[in-house]
């Protein structure tokens, strides 16, 4: 479906990929969606170099652990093999916590709100697209607060935008929930993390924000001096949302006929089809009524290329509404319309037709919501015990019953703990006992 | 001024820059505005890999030479040392020509328009922050055509894009030329450039337009059937601008108080400020007003910094207009503003401010280009040789007085060729004759 919907192919190194026109986008819309909500919570984009000396990440344990196995390294610049090797980002936590101990000298410069679009690199074993690529585009944000509990709760702010934008544009419902110890990122003390289920019952980690207390901020010195003029240590946090949403979206929603996008995050909302030429200038007029209501549209004015070619070209690239004009349409003043999500057509009268699409694109949205959620639902089983784990979708087990042991050995079966929840379902706090695992395969 | 204004500071490897959220937020303004442009006019964005095999480099002769001495080198990734190196982007004429090959068959897939936001690294022995970093940040232009009429236009075109950026939205007058042979991008047939000239009289090499011929295109076999079934060559064009703008802006605006930034690029145009807490609502109000015409706007609350510091970090951050708001100013029913590009301070009926308020940022955004270009036009002399060559600004020239030998001659004292120009001024076409030189000493 990536090939044939023309979203990325591989890239000439192992693991690399490139994005193709369709593909980027698709992220460019996730970006542009993405960046209003992280602006709108007052943080401030910067960009941090790519190119990070192999000391700094030597200095948080478990954070050089986590990432040793993974580095790109660069040797040789400029003609010369370096004094010092540097590696090629992973992720920015340890040059941006050294500019935070310079940024940071009293109260009043906290909270410190930062975020970065950028490229990382991470020397993946199985690449696949858009899952697992060596390289891959995001944003990541790093935050300073001078409490534990304001550092919380940055946390859940960005857990809980990262929940806004998969469901509400994205269109894929959440599980919402605390990694365990064994899946929670190198370096931090909490790892809150925003799963979806794909149509073939695997989980997938869309989005992660992590609490990472005072670790990064005692190895880089990021300290502060409160109102009372003591010397204090800084709590940080970090979270990261990449093009891996692209990949979830056409598993979460893909069907045999290529991608479904919801209109949200489709670059266009709506194709206008003009079947055959004399049909163009009418096809271009019903374009510009929908983007006086908004809408991103396209206009498909390839007449010389065979009819079925185009619409199962616009099928595969997942525009969420089809609309067909053609000669005899004109002629009966009405024009035709698909929905990409559940293949229905209508002819309705060309005269209340934006109108009536705008109406329709907002049902897609909806509608591939709710299949997704049903879908999820139906997926979804209540065991309580390991041995009973087999199959696809999401178990949900009690912590107590599966445990750090039992987690061990779900994973010989290539399961794993994708998020604890409370015993209602909700986003588990530091105190929260008596939790439920949800256990899935995973991408 | 970089580092008092809050723009960037210099990473932790050598010749890398951290773009703090002031710095980063005016690139933000730059690549909104040129997007938008490069859309337009008819490409689509991609993004392609960072890292490159190196055997990519090797197969156009003068663009290995060209970049060889500036590749960072990766021959390390997942603890283990590569079978083969891959360098950093220095740039991506080679893997886009390679994927171009693929992509292209037929003159239907003809012209094909790409375009990719992202950074590049090139190993520099004297790094200047913004203008001269081992990394930094752009966007690429990868075009294929059918014909080498389509590739000029589609250069000239960018270049005209570039221009208009340049111009309207920097407020940089432009001197707009063709490279000299010694000057042009390793690789290229003809390179168009867009020339700005900084407050002390040294050029920048600001945008450039590449028309590559069929150099890569017969190198990766970047071919397509004509209509008449004849298999041709492509040929192909590059174009770029990079972060170098942001230090653009700062050399061809700043004064000793720091930036002064266009209106057009502003991160904010005008700053709102509450000298004191009971004046906050009514520099809120104003701030709205502003909004709803058009304006971006930051209202400063800071009422517990010192007035003058504040004022200071304003004038340094260049915001075009400042307006402030106090106590006595609410009681007269005025407020008082400031123009950051003549110092001029001026008050005004409070009911009619907003719209005052907008013509002003009009007026700042023209009288800091009108300023740019007498200083410019100031600092261009005519001359008949190059022993008349001395001192700073533009030196005219005619290229057959000065030649590939003068060139060289002039090169001894740092002056080189920024741009050949025809007679009248405009862009040189390849058959021109009778080139002017616009020589001057360079960033």
């Amino acid at each position: 479906m990536i090939s044939k919907a023309e979203l990325a192919e591989n890239g000439p190194a192992r693991g690399t990929m490139i994005m193709k026109p369709w593909g980027y986008a698709i992220w460019e819309r996730i970006q542009s969606e993405l960046d209003a909500r992280i602006k709108a919570t007052g943080h401030d984009n910067v960009y941090f170099p790519l190119l990070i000396p192999m000391d700094y990440f030597e200095r948080e344990a478990s954070h050089v652990e986590g990432f040793s196995p993974e580095l790109a390294v660069v040797t040789h610049g400029g003609g010369a093999e370096l004094a010092e090797p540097l590696a090629v980002r992973p992720t920015s936590e340890t040059v941006i916590g050294d500019a935070m101990s310079r940024w940071i000298q009293s109260h009043r410069d906290l909270p410190l709100l930062l975020n970065q679009w950028s490229n990382v690199v991470r020397w993946e074993l199985r690449p696949r697209m858009f899952l697992r690529t060596s390289e891959f585009l995001w944003q990541e944000g790093h935050t300073a607060h001078a409490t534990w509990e304001d550092a919380l709760e940055e946390t859940l702010r960005m857990h809980a935008v990262y929940d806004d934008l998969m469901r509400n544009v994205l269109g894929i419902p959440t599980l919402l929930g605390r990694k365990t110890d064994a899946e929670r990122f190198a370096g931090a003390v909490y790892t809150y993390t925003v799963e979806g289920l794909m149509r073939d019952g695997k989980a997938l980690q869309m989005g992660t924000s992590h609490h990472l207390g005072q670790n990064f901020a005692k190895v880089f010195g990021i300290d502060y001096t409160s109102e009372s003029g003591q010397l204090e240590f800084c709590h940080t946090t970090s979270w990261g949302v990449s093009t891996r949403t692209v990949g979830a979206l056409i598993m979460a929603h893909g069907d045999d006929s290529g991608l479904r996008l919801p209109p949200s995050v489709a670059p266009a909302e709506a194709v206008v089809i003009a079947i055959r030429p004399e049909s163009v200038d009418a096809a271009e007029e019903l374009a510009q009524e929908l983007r006086e209501r908004g809408l991103r549209v396209k206009v498909d004015k390839d007449t010389h290329a065979s009819f079925g070619r185009r619409i199962v070209d616009w099928e595969l690239k997942g525009v969420p509404v089809r609309v067909e004009i053609g000669p005899r349409d004109l002629a009966a003043g009405v024009v035709t319309f698909a929905r990409r999500d559940t293949g229905e057509k209508a002819t309705i009268a060309a005269s209340g037709a934006a109108d009536a699409i705008v109406d329709v694109r907002d049902s897609v949205q909806e509608t591939l919501f709710n299949e997704a959620l049903y879908r999820r639902e139906s997926a979804t089983t209540d065991v309580e015990r390991a041995s009973e784990i087999e199959g696809s979708g999401y178990f949900r087990i009690p912590w107590r019953a599966l445990g750090v042991e039992g987690e061990e050995v779900i994973a010989r079966d290539g399961y794993s703990v994708r998020a604890l929840v409370t015993a209602d379902g909700g986003v588990p706090g530091p105190d929260d006992e008596d939790l439920i695992a949800y256990v899935a395969k995973a991408y």
